[in-house]
C-alpha cells in the first residue's frame, strides 16, 4: 500500500506533498544508517537533517523500526514486479536473463544506500519484518529460477545445481560493494559484460 | 606481527596461552559484531562472554577500534598469502583459478562471522586502519587480476573487461550472505560449480 502512494496515484496535492516528504526522509535515513550505522543513528538527527521536528517526522515514518524495513524492503518489492513483467514477456530466456541484469545492475547503482542497509541492517528488523524481507528476497530469487527452467526448456542454458543461483545473485548483488555511481562504467554496460560471463558459462553444449 | 604468533611461532607456554585467548576473544567479538553490531557492543559485554576482566581483555585487545581491525584485516592477509602461493606454484592458470576459489570459499564458510564484519563494519575503523584494509582488499584482488593474465598469456582465457574481476569476487565473495555451515553443500562443492561456470564463461574461442 505504501507502494501505490509512492508511484504517485495521489488525489490532492497534501497527499502529494506527504510522499514527497517521505521519499525525502528515505533518502537521508537511508544516507544516515549507511554512513552511521542504525543503531548509531538517532530519530533527533534524522529529523534535524530533513528539517521536521519529532511529531511530523513520526507522522511520516511511524517508527524507526519501521523507516527501516520501509527502506530495506521496498527496492526488492520493485524488482519482483520488473522480474514478473520481464517473465511475461515472449523473449526467449537468455534475453530476459540480461534484462533483468541490466535493471538489477540499475537499481543498485540507484539505490546504493538504501541496498547498503538491505544487506548490513536487516539484524534491527522486527522478527515478522525479517520474515517478510526472507519472503520477499526469496521470491526475487524464484524469478532467476524461472529464468533458469526456461532456458533448460528452451534448450539454450545447461541444467545447473540449484547453488549456481546464489553465484548469479552474487555476480550482481555483490556490486553493492565496490559500484561507483557516476563512474567510468555505467550499470548497464557492466551488467553486460557480467550476463555474457554467466551465459557463456550455461550455454548448453 | 600479530599473525606470526596467532601461526604457533612461540617460544613458552606463557606465549602460548595468551595466542589461545585472544583466538578466543577474536572470535567471540567477531560473533557478537555480527549478532549485535560493533557499536552496540561493549568492551563489558565481550569481557564477560570471554570470563575476562577490563585490564587483562585490554592487554589482549590494545583497544575496540584495534579489535575490529584485527578481526577485519587478518583472513584476507591470509588468503594473500595462499593466493601468492598459488601463484608461485607451476599449475595452469585455469587450475590456479579453481584453487583459489576453493581456499576463498572454505575460509570464508569457516569464518563467517569475521567476514561479515570485514564487510558491514569497516566505517568504524580509523582512517589509517581503513586505508590499510583498503590495500590488503586490494592486493587480493591483484592475485586474481594476475591468474586472468596469466591465463590469456596461455591462450585459455580470452581477454576480459577490468570489471570482470569484480563479478568473480562477487561470485565467490557473496557467499558471507547466504553460505550455511555444516548444510548439505560443501564450500569446495560450491567453489567448483562456480569456477566452472566462470571458466567456461571466461574461455578463449
Amino acid at each position: 500500500m505504501a507502494k501505490a502512494k509512492q508511484n504517485g496515484r495521489t488525489e490532492n496535492g497534501a497527499v502529494k506533498e506527504d510522499s514527497s516528504t517521505r521519499e525525502r526522509i528515505f533518502h537521508m535515513a537511508a544516507e544516515l544508517f549507511t554512513r552511521n550505522g542504525y543503531d548509531a543513528t538517532g530519530v533527533q538527527e534524522l529529523g534535524d537533517a530533513v528539517g521536521l521536528g519529532r511529531g511530523a517526522l513520526y507522522h511520516h515514518i511511524g517508527s524507526k523500526e519501521n523507516l527501516l524495513y520501509q527502506i530495506s524492503i521496498r527496492h526488492v518489492y520493485q524488482m519482483v514486479e520488473v522480474g514478473e513483467e520481464i517473465l511475461a514477456s515472449d523473449q526467449p530466456a537468455d534475453e530476459k536473463f540480461r534484462e533483468l541484469g541490466r535493471r538489477l545492475m540499475a537499481m543498485i547503482a540507484e539505490n546504493l544506500p538504501e541496498i547498503t542497509v538491505f544487506f548490513h541492517e536487516h539484524r534491527s528488523l522486527s522478527k515478522q519484518h525479517n520474515e517478510e524481507l526472507i519472503d520477499i528476497r526469496d521470491q526475487f530469487e524464484n524469478v532467476w529460477v524461472r529464468i533458469l527452467e526456461q532456458g533448460v526448456e528452451e534448450g539454450i542454458f545447461r541444467p545447473m545445481p540449484p547453488v549456481a543461483i546464489k553465484g548469479i545473485l552474487g555476480l550482481f548483488n555483490y556490486s553493492y560493494v565496490w559500484f561507483v555511481p557516476n563512474g567510468k562504467e555505467t550499470p548497464e554496460h557492466v551488467a553486460d559484460i557480467f550476463a555474457d560471463m554467466a551465459l557463456s558459462g550455461m550455454k548448453s553444449r
